[in-house]
């Protein structure tokens, strides 16, 4: 009998690195190849990074509460967020969609009006892209393109034993938003006549519905003259992130519960669904900001940007990922994407 | 009452042209937008060509009768035919992939076996991705990068009056591949016990399971130091890419069924089914195949590449495209994604 692995017994990384071996480089160009935020191509000496981004109806979106629009500026943003944690400026997108015949043309224009405006808002082209039918609701795939100088390129892999590592923004938001919306959902399916209760709520509702990439950190790092040692971008949770910076780079890490910058509302919205603001915050994911790390020389510099917070430092202890809880426990940082540690 | 025009009424091309209206350039090096084969780069004078491909099971590919590693093979050759169409060398590759839960890692690898294959077929790399689960059924997204120097690119919209059309290889292979299959894949679902009939149809059928893209007539143009004047690759079927190419130069074009290279056994395969070889040709797609444009100067030239055909010329009536029959009856080239003309 032919052998069946279910992909959920590796997980996706796993089953990333199972289809990586074997690709060999074939250009002189390629000079980062799978394994990290984006694809870097060499051109004439000048970097072009590459990212990709596929979003399925029903798997990474809801229609029922998004609004076409904003869906259009989100993937614009998770692509280009990307392109952020390699430390690069955004230039160009390709878009492809796959329709059912559900959607209308006035459906698709409004979804197009939100690529627009993230358009001009990240000061990037829509340059080509790809429409077609689908069996059953809507496909969006992007490509992003940018440009970075040599000397400016952020990698995962390069972060060093006793380097500061520092997160833009607030984490947990998004995930607070997204439950938010799904309960609101929950009480119109009940009753209809309900009117939805998001007031209150509107920065992590907005958090999940319209996320920035992080380019003005990206700016204000480059004016401050810092290049940071490792960066990826927080898609899958401050926790996977970690994992990731330190599997690429060989250390350990240790970071602490009481320095993850977490929002009041994100706190608020928390205890009311009886969740931990924590775990929102360690595997809550979607919320696109930027981990990285600075050598400690650096420190200084970056402790001048209001939105950055130093979480902890890196370790020479590979791969040994610790959280210093608020009660002083120890523990390891673990995330799902990972598979059995 | 909310207006809803249905994507159909509109057309494929219809949809795109309405979508791109507003997006203006921020970029000083975005050099092509949408409407071309390709988006171009300038990345410090270097072209770098990116194209977006969005393949989704049930629409553009049947798993029942289309094997995973030649599936993996085809969605690259579609994605670098684009990157042929304009004249550019293909470099790298991003695939993001969809999976259901009816797929094991297995499944899994025996698609990126092909993916592999085309990168040492093509000499290109794999760079990055996505991967995700799918509510339904396999989408594979696919970018390309490809380079050029700036004076050898070739876009759609370069064609003069009387330049000669050229095609290379032969057309409406890949749609008798495609109905070949189809009947034999009811035959199957009537009586699982029948043994395929397919030895008789190895050409059309390969043609459709692993097309590949033309670079080695790039490469042969390029030694001849021919730079066409236009270029499209012919994945929707010749009538619709020469209007393509005409809409695009503002020019007109004459060609002729007598001279429209259809290869014997596609003829065979289509009068078994009853079937216009002249129909498949015009209006099958996937072929795969180059359609260009060379000014009358380089004719001679062309005329030496044993695998190229020129089926006629460019005029000076814009957007008339006319087939002169074998009988000499004239006809007005029409294609489905072009809608109301």
């Amino acid at each position: 009998m032919e052998k069946r692995t279910e992909i959920g017994s590796i997980g996706e990384f796993g089953l990333i690195n199972r289809l990586a071996k074997g690709f060999t480089a074939h250009q002189p160009w390629t000079s980062i190849g799978i394994g990290d935020d984006a694809a870097i191509l060499d051109a004439n000496g000048f970097q072009v990074v590459s990212s990709t981004e596929l979003l399925i109806e029903g798997i990474h979106f809801d229609l029922s509460y998004t609004p076409l629009k904003h869906l259009g500026f989100k993937v614009v943003s998770i692509a280009l967020s990307d392109i952020a944690a390699m430390n690069a400026i955004p230039a160009q997108l390709s878009v492809g969609i796959g329709l059912s015949n559900r959607f209308s043309v006035e459906a698709v224009e409004e979804l197009y009006e939100g690529i627009k405006l993230a358009c001009v808002e990240y000061k990037i082209d829509l340059v080509g892209g790809d429409t077609t039918s689908s069996p059953q609701g809507l496909i969006i795939s992007v490509n992003a393109l940018g440009l970075v100088a040599q000397d400016q390129i952020v990698k995962r892999g390069g972060a060093n034993p006793n380097d500061i590592i520092c997160v833009s923004g607030d984490l947990g938001a998004a995930l607070m938003g997204l439950q938010s919306l799904e309960r609101e959902k929950q009480v119109y399916l009940a009753n209809p006549e309900m009117q939805p209760e998001l007031n209150e709520k509107n920065y992590v509702v907005m958090r999940q519905l319209k996320p920035m990439a992080r380019f003005d950190m990206i700016h204000e790092l480059k004016e401050l003259g810092i290049v940071p040692t490792s960066m990826i971008d927080c898609s899958d949770g401050l926790a996977s992130e970690i994992l990731h910076l330190c599997q690429a780079s060989g250390t350990g890490a240790r970071i602490f519960e009481k320095n993850i910058p977490i929002d009041d509302e994100t706190y608020l919205v928390a205890t009311e669904f009886s969740l931990s603001p924590l775990t929102a915050a360690l595997n809550g994911g979607e919320d696109y900001e930027l981990v990285f790390t600075v050598s400690q020389a650096d420190f200084d510099k970056v402790n001048k940007i209001a939105d950055v917070t130093a979480i902890g430092y890196m370790t020479d202890i590979p791969n040994e990922c610790v959280l210093v809880m608020k009660s002083e426990q120890v523990v390891n940082l673990t995330a799902p994407g990972f598979g059995p540690q």
